[in-house]
């Protein structure tokens, strides 16, 4: 037995207390690990990063899709960019509204790993409805024009293969990808330890984009926990939001006033996305 | 430089990236180090439990004091259990009706390693509202009767000096030293990493209660960051609240807005504290 550390930014570390190491491989992207925790259940890490515990990642992934979904009162057509453990696709599914879901994952090794030690995760990945490509989000995004109803931003942090998701220039191709009516959310960061990622990623989304919300959710396996998540679109604003789509959802994290508690930020995350 | 780790019930571990070990000693109750780490200012650790970080510390003392204190419409005579790094204290006194704090620590050592390393967390200890007992909070709750307007249970997590502070006697207590009207806040533990003491808390707290509310905050440098705490009143419910009177206070977490949104729990959160 034996701990695993993600050290994040010199400043901070998150730790699991391991049993087992089940996977280890370096893929022509990064470094994939999966180990078997004592009290978080699997765990899987990217170049050391953490990105997926089977105790907690209900939080980030109903986060990511809920919000989103539940903007667009009609999400037929689905992208999600990165996202190769499945988790994001498992929470889209759940909307009956959708027809088609791309997936568009740089590593095809991230996938195939979680397809065998996160079957909970990676359980829609074969859905008739969902079709994976397995290549960079940025190249296939820049091909897009008015494609997608929403588009869900499913990277990790801003070093290595993710870290043109969180550049201007990619913001708008994803806004050219959208229909009219779109809605794009994507993953924002630490708002405590990331501060100036936070604030560079929404002051380029609200150059691109008319209407740019910030919500919050606790993910507790990220460094710090507290996680923000960036809403925009070109014509739907806030109040348009149907907190109800959710009704009838088998959700653990958001509900209807959950999911309206998480645009109302703590002051200094409203300072810092403003 | 070295990392030091809080490792919490054999499961998850949060760590620091620290510089120097300002200050060491067993006092009769327990270890108490300060840290200065590169990330998060000083650390305070009891018995090598995080209690306090300068980067992030306003969220835990905002969370404690704000919620009662906004419930409560002219919260004058008030009771801190624990707390002895004074950073409750010094929220409390944002909020002109006070007149008096009573501070009840079990370890005069913590205040006084406090005022020396923490200056802006212990800032208000010598205010002259201010009295400070240390001495054994359950033995001398139990001598209160009808006194207090506002009780705040600061105190660790149930293991050694704190262990009595989770259990339905000392909540007992707690009512018949509140005066009529009066309300009581308590932090209650990681719904995530220790579901079964925020369960039994809530479960006791409402056996003596007639109102009791489950709220959350995401305090950074506590494991999971979710953390849970208890809202209390035999004749105060929840819709009395008045958040206008954090208008203008000096607050970085609460907000009007995000002191409502606390109470709109997340589904897995609002189950466990039912």
């Amino acid at each position: 037995m034996t701990w695993v550390y993600e050290h994040y930014r010199d400043a901070t570390a998150i730790g699991f207390h391991t049993t087992q190491r089940l996977h280890h491989e370096v893929s022509p992207f990064q470094t994939i690990d999966v180990h078997q925790t004592i009290g978080n259940g699997k765990l899987l890490t990217l170049d050391g990063m953490v990105m997926v515990t089977e105790l907690d990642e209900f939080v980030y992934h109903e986060a990511l899709v809920h919000a989103p979904m539940c903007l667009h009162p009609d999400p037929k057509r689905i992208l999600v960019v990165g996202g190769g453990d499945g988790g994001t696709v498992r929470e889209v599914l759940r909307h009956d509204s959708v027809e088609s879901i791309e997936l568009c994952e740089i590593d095809e090794r991230v996938t195939l790993v979680c397809e065998e030690h996160f079957p909970t995760v990676a359980s829609e990945i074969r859905n008739p409805k969902v079709r994976c490509r397995f290549e960079d989000a940025i190249a296939f995004v820049a091909t897009c024009e008015s494609e997608y109803d929403v588009i869900m931003v499913d990277g990790s942090e801003p070093v290595g293969p993710a870290e043109g998701l969180f550049e201007r220039a990619f913001f708008e191709s994803l806004k050219r990808a959208l229909r009219p009516g779109g809605v794009l959310s994507a993953q924002a960061e630490s708002p405590l330890y990331a501060p100036e990622v936070v604030s560079k990623t929404f002051g380029g989304m609200r150059e691109v984009f008319q209407h740019v919300h910030a919500y919050t959710a606790t993910c507790p396996t990220y460094p710090g926990g507290l996680w923000t998540f960036c809403l925009a679109s070109e014509d739907r604003a806030l109040e348009q939001m149907r907190p109800q789509a959710l009704a009838g959802l088998p959700t653990r994290y958001f509900n209807p006033q959950s999911l309206r508690a998480s645009f109302m930020l703590p002051t200094f995350v409203a300072e810092l996305t403003r």
